[in-house]
């Protein structure tokens, strides 16, 4: 029906009217007194969603351009890193730094499993000629909904002593805790249709000193993404280039609202509906496609057996005009995506499950009784925290 | 006063009402059919602003983000090209070479004065080894308020036989005709803030069969600004990276009221902006910064005597809610700039006129008969075409 899709995808994930309503006024110019102004309030914002004094720099761009100019702006031609790859972006940042000839050695897991903190530990030990430079993390996996444990991945390369770490935070931050400066995380990546309950085209970049200290040595060409003059230009509370100006009124409007809901709040509401999502699913006989214990806040993958993932998701679509993601690369078909980022309530999580569990009945295809997967959903939304 | 205020720089440029509301609809998902959809009509209008049969390939980010993307896709390192430079822009696209270890010959002209397409032709006919591979050319010098003679430009270029012609129409795509296919322009770049008649945000670049073949053996490292993956995902009218979905319902939105008008209608209305706001200034006893004949259809700047073009710009923002653009770099203080660029009619720029002459009249500082400028301007805009 016209004008009545729900996004439950991980990004454009929904967005606030009053945002809209923040996005669609007139553009004012880029150099002005009054941009200024909201250059510096939403720099303070970002540090706070970040938990960071380090600056944090906004790049007109997707998630990936903040994430390749976190590791081309510390790195260097042949430096060596180890890279986690546990599902597509873990894969599309060996990609990158391949790109400009980083020696990098890749860590896996299989798709829908955690990174094993133990397997960075041990390289890392073994590394006695510090060789390593970086260490690049995704920390929520969007393709596979498995949030990797960044904390502890982050200790390890601390206890090494010279690589940094760089983490993919796109689908992590603003849905669960990443403190920056309390887990010493060197370079923060994330984008604006996330978690930010704003629409895509501003990312963000954070850089501890660390970080900035290899900045001053990396060699790799860059000039659009080059964050030395974004840093120069941020202490004027400006920017190199001209920016999305509209959608900083966004990004001014969303972090106020998200300030005013607290960062423990946000939390407890993404953890609650990602064990809802589980759970749900569970009591309709539909697996979780990411392993026990370690689900994203931010996204449930399912993996239904004897059904087709995407047949299912189009006939939510088409019968409830809600928009599931499907599977990506080799999970086309195999797992559909429930996303549960940024601007969601109790009401949209009670509400996806219910359409799952109507449209497999109506399709003949639900193994549980009818009502289990509600049933089971709201008994985790009225839990106390 | 709040919310009147009237941009005239060149950018962000004014947006229309219609092009806001689409600008603040909830964002869709980007990999869906209804986005295919816009990527699919919005392909087929920007195409016909570039006057190609050549993909217009669209990516999140500024002007500068779509021009280095045209430079680093089509060359190699070691590679020898000639850079225009008569302002800031024509600077800009020498730093970006040289930042990829490109080999520029830079072809200079003085600030205010368009570059000579005789000093372009003598350095390539000099090529006699065919070493150069590229001629980067700003068409419209945003600085300066200067057109540079792209066309003749391009006419040496391709009798050089090898070079291909990179042009920066930031600030001349929807001001002035820029006939890519008729006028062998092998990459063009350009930014939705400009003659688009929208926010910043999205940029454009379009390469030529001879420049694809080029990208096909560019060896500089690139991610987010590699050309290819846009181009295989524009075949499926979708995006490599999350795009800024917002901005393209914008887009779509701005280039159906441009259509609207016409492309003849669209350069005969700059044009007629152009003189008039350059007549009404020298009515006033106010100096054009352009030498004469070389006025860019999008900016005039204005080189007052004796008068701080800095007081004088703020004096009318704070009087009459008109925001003109400052100098830039040397310039600053010097000179100012009327940006009459997109969407703007006949009463914007007698209204800017009029702003200026009073204010002059205001601080004692007019040196004409009160009323010159505005009745020169007048004049102007009252030509049949």
């Amino acid at each position: 029906m016209q004008d009545k899709l729900t996004l439950m995808i991980p990004g454009p994930t929904p967005v606030p009217e009053t945002v809209l309503k923040s996005l669609g006024q007139h553009p004012i110019g880029h150099r002005s007194t009054e941009f200024q102004a909201i250059v510096s309030k939403t720099s303070e914002q970002l540090q706070w969603l970040h938990q960071t004094k380090h600056d944090v720099l906004t790049i007109t761009g997707s998630g990936t351009a903040a994430m390749e100019a976190g590791i081309i702006n510390t790195l260097s031609k042949g430096d060596k890193v180890l890279c986690g790859s546990n599902g597509k972006f873990g894969e599309r940042w060996v990609k990158v730094a391949k790109a400009y000839e980083i020696d990098v050695e890749v860590i896996k897991a299989n798709w829908g499993e955690a990174l094993d903190p133990e397997a960075f530990r041990r390289a890392l030990e073994a590394d006695k000629n510090k060789q390593i430079q970086a260490v690049i993390i995704t920390h929520s996996e969007t393709s596979t909904g498995v949030l990797n444990d960044l904390e502890t991945i982050s200790q390890y390369v601390h206890a090494h002593g010279k690589a940094i770490i760089i983490a993919d935070c796109v689908t992590s931050l603003g849905a669960c805790n990443v403190p920056m400066d309390k887990w010493g995380l060197d370079v923060i990546a994330s984008g604006s249709q996330k978690g930010y309950m704003m629409p895509p085209g501003l990312s963000f970049v954070a850089l501890s000193q660390r970080a900035w200290e290899l900045q001053k040595k990396s060699n790799l060409p860059k000039f659009y993404l080059d964050l030395n003059p974004y840093k120069k230009t941020a202490e004027k509370n400006s920017n190199p280039f001209t920016p999305a100006v509209n959608l900083y009124f966004a990004l001014e409007s969303a972090l106020e609202i998200m300030q005013a809901e607290g960062l423990e709040a946000i939390y407890a509401r993404h953890a609650r509906h990602s064990k809802a999502a589980q759970t749900g699913m569970q009591a309709m006989g539909m697996p979780v496609f990411s392993a026990k214990g370690c689900g994203s806040p931010a996204i449930t993958a399912v993996a239904p057996k004897n059904i087709d993932a995407e047949q299912l998701r189009k006939a939510v679509k088409e019968k409830y005009d809600i928009l599931l993601a499907g599977g990506q690369d080799h999970l086309k078909g195999k797992v559909f995506r429930i996303g549960h980022l940024g601007f969601v309530n109790d009401r949209d999580i009670l509400t996806a499950i219910a359409a799952i569990e109507a449209t497999l009945y109506s399709l003949d295809l639900l193994e549980s009784k009818m009502g289990a997967g509600v049933e089971a959903a709201s008994v985790v939304l009225n839990e106390k925290n």
